[in-house]
């Protein structure tokens, strides 16, 4: 087992840069995940585990598999550094991103497609509930938020390691969707009919839009048709993530 | 106008504990909002305005119809000491929470009941996604954070002025529903059924719980039926406030 001290250490700011900026995640392909409920779900996936960081004084669940695993103790101030929560429970993995080949994209019939979402904790319960609700991808189009920002990590509780997420350009997508005859949903206030309205299927995919201005034009003129979720009392909105579940609940063929 | 320029102004301290502090809040029955569109939703239930609060140098929007009001205004140093955003619009407005009357609550026969539920954003989102659903109230049990903290309120988006939100004891309220024939929903893990296989109706209560643990089971014990979301993935559950939206759009009849 190593251990670091020094908040100086070269290892301890590349976690640091991994926690606090989207550019060194983007260029490295990794990132940090906090808390026991997230490294035990790493744990299923451990190819994508590089090291696990563990405060001093902090033990590990006896029926965590850790074999072969490289392990770093630290210091209760590298913990500090690299946490995101005012109270850590003091383990961490570091972890690469998923790899996506394009044989499994080529596979994906159940997609959420995410255009513009800038809210980390929104985005991050987008995975989740597109984990649960059975879909096969999550593709983030231009201008929504890292995936592997803390806070989305930490808002989808272990989906980023159960369903692919990954950056794409959604025209392109929805182009490749309907080429193999999967509909393409989006979702608006004008010229879109009742959610409701729409069979459960086995294969679709799904849009969601920027909690201010909702999907960009050039998208919605090249759906299949676009739905709306009617609004009964006087609020002038759903939160995004909310509306997704709700349609994707509604979409997807439960049996 | 009047103008305050100092932070130890005592107006301003009781603002700044509105802010920070829920006994502040639930003493005096008072709440400060901050944000134009926050604002503006107020100004529709102008009698809940004590006084609006304006940033010196910030222009209220022409059509906004602020006759009447008392209106504040502050330095930048005191709209910084009332802010919980970074980057505030510098516009807030002191208000009184809503009353609700014995009849008023007599007449509620679609209700949202909450137990335990803890992070003051997924209550916010439940209340704006009860006020877009067409609920009757919003009723919060023990242990459920306060329904005006800051954050619960930017989460709401406004819905707090369109949707009555009440502390209650769970137990009295669903007697009180059922002895109406309303029936009252849970949601559990075991022991429920598909929540597809309710009939969508005017008249309904459902129960939603604390994130870690759902609902007490004293209060599942007393419902009518029990009601689960099939998880299709990998993931344990879903976003308590993304259950409710599921929920709620299922069981609400839509026309």
């Amino acid at each position: 087992m190593k251990r670091i001290e020094s908040t100086q250490n070269a290892l301890v700011k590349h976690w640091k840069k991994l926690v606090t900026m989207r550019k060194e995640r983007e260029k490295t392909g990794e990132f940090i995940i906090e808390g026991f409920h997230l490294v035990e779900e790493a744990l299923k996936n451990k190819d994508q585990i590089i090291q696990l960081i563990v405060r001093e004084g902090v033990d590990l669940p006896l029926l965590w598999d850790i074999d072969n695993l490289v392990i770093i103790t630290v210091t209760d101030s590298i913990a500090k550094e690299i946490s995101e929560t005012e109270t850590s429970q003091g383990v961490f993995a570091h972890c690469k991103q998923q790899t996506v080949s394009e044989t499994d994209m080529t596979n994906w019939r159940k997609v959420l497609l995410i255009d513009a979402v800038q809210d980390p904790g929104n985005i991050g319960t987008m995975i989740r509930t597109a984990d649960a609700a059975g879909m096969d991808a999550v593709i983030l189009g231009k201008g929504t938020v890292d995936a592997y920002n803390p806070k989305t990590v930490r808002a989808a509780q272990g989906s980023h390691f159960h369903i692919p997420v990954v950056r794409g350009d959604l025209l392109e997508w929805i182009e490749r969707l309907q080429d193999k005859d999967i509909p393409v949903y989006g979702t608006a206030l004008e010229n879109a009919i009742p959610y409701t309205d729409v069979k459960s299927s086995d294969e679709f995919a799904v849009i969601l839009g920027n909690e201010g201005s909702g999907i960009h034009p050039q998208l919605l003129d090249k759906t299949n048709q676009n739905l709306i979720i009617p609004i009964l009392g006087q609020a002038e909105s759903l939160n995004v993530a909310v509306a997704a579940g709700i349609l994707l609940y509604q979409l997807i063929k439960k049996q």
